[in-house]
């Protein structure tokens, strides 16, 4: 029986994603306690992410009559460079701080992903990955990083860039999964629900099938 | 003095990819001789993407009153595997013959481009480049190959498949720019035009530099 997907997430990333890749799902977006002592990043995405799928698990068993149709996925998304953890920048200043620092370098995204499910047996069951991508900087002046900051682009976004956006001009090459510096790993989760023989709806081509 | 970019390709991936950029530009798709004796690929997508930018400079020639004004961007990308070139398929059983070929492989993606404009004493200039990703596929099955070329996505693709869309499911990992697989390499041609000090219109930011 193929399930229906549950993105417990708010990313407009996220969502185009899934949609870009051709899944139908809804959105149910949850809040989850984001507090992790250190860590290794691609454990910590991992923990973050099971969080978010748990409580949006949990939030539809409380109002859907029937979540052994449903299948949960949560997702977080870190940027490391240097050891160090790199959030949404505070203001411009410390977006531009960000960029001197990544410019000219290369740096790591990781998403973590989970999914949870109920099984025939209405046991609750859940499958976790995660996956890294290194990200390579051109040299950029502190013309061009002026010019970046003050485009807005930059003041939302973990790492202080969209690879997405304009930022793509600074970005010399990537090794890993592209999708997986936007929000998720979607060749990954593709092959997670593969073997966990998972099937989700189609946004439009099960007629095809 | 900022230029204006004009795009010599119908392609909406190339235009969504300027667009994200945050560049403004116009579309003036031309058509040129793409026949070509055998040739390395880098050497090739350069020589088609200088074919594509000239023929359009000379019908903006004859039709606008300021070429000097006008910045013309040509490309062309080619996929490339086992020292052969992939085209568009004829037709869906070819697709799933390409399919088959990639799966579980690393390919190679090229894509050239080519820009020409008049300098501040009328003369032409130009500048070319190219850049190579290479693409690893995950295994796929022969039920996974019927159903994605069944999606009708790999009708009108170089190496039948689309790496933003459906077929994100099937790509294991990159090694380059993303956006050259998708038809521009946006970094480098930023680089580019940077490095000839060239200066286009941008969409909404200007006000902010």
């Amino acid at each position: 029986m193929k399930k229906k997907l549950v993105l417990a997430s708010g990313s407009p990333r996220r969502k185009e994603i899934l949609s870009q890749a051709g899944f139908s799902f809804r959105v149910l977006p949850v809040d989850a306690d984001e507090s992790l002592e250190n860590r290794d990043p691609e454990e910590m995405v991992q923990i973050l992410a099971g969080r978010k799928a748990a409580a949006c698990m949990d939030l539809l068993k409380k109002t859907e009559g029937n979540p052994e149709n449903l299948l949960v996925l949560g997702a977080d998304t870190v940027v490391v460079y240097d050891h160090t953890i790199l959030g949404k920048p505070s203001d411009r200043e410390a977006a531009a701080d960000t960029l001197r620092s990544l410019q000219g370098k290369c740096h790591s995204v990781y998403t973590g992903f989970s999914l949870i499910w109920m099984d025939e047996q209405n046991q609750i069951q859940s499958a976790v990955s995660a996956e890294k991508t290194n990200v390579f900087f051109y040299p950029m002046s502190e013309e061009e990083i002026h010019f970046y900051v003050n485009t807005g682009e930059c003041d939302d976004k973990a790492g202080s860039y969209a690879i997405q956006g304009i930022g793509m001009r600074y970005i010399e090459k990537i090794e890993g999964d592209y999708h997986n510096v936007v929000g998720l790993p979607l060749g990954r989760l593709y092959q997670t629900l593969k073997s966990n023989h998972l099937e989700i709806e189609e946004a439009a081509y099960d007629e095809n099938r």
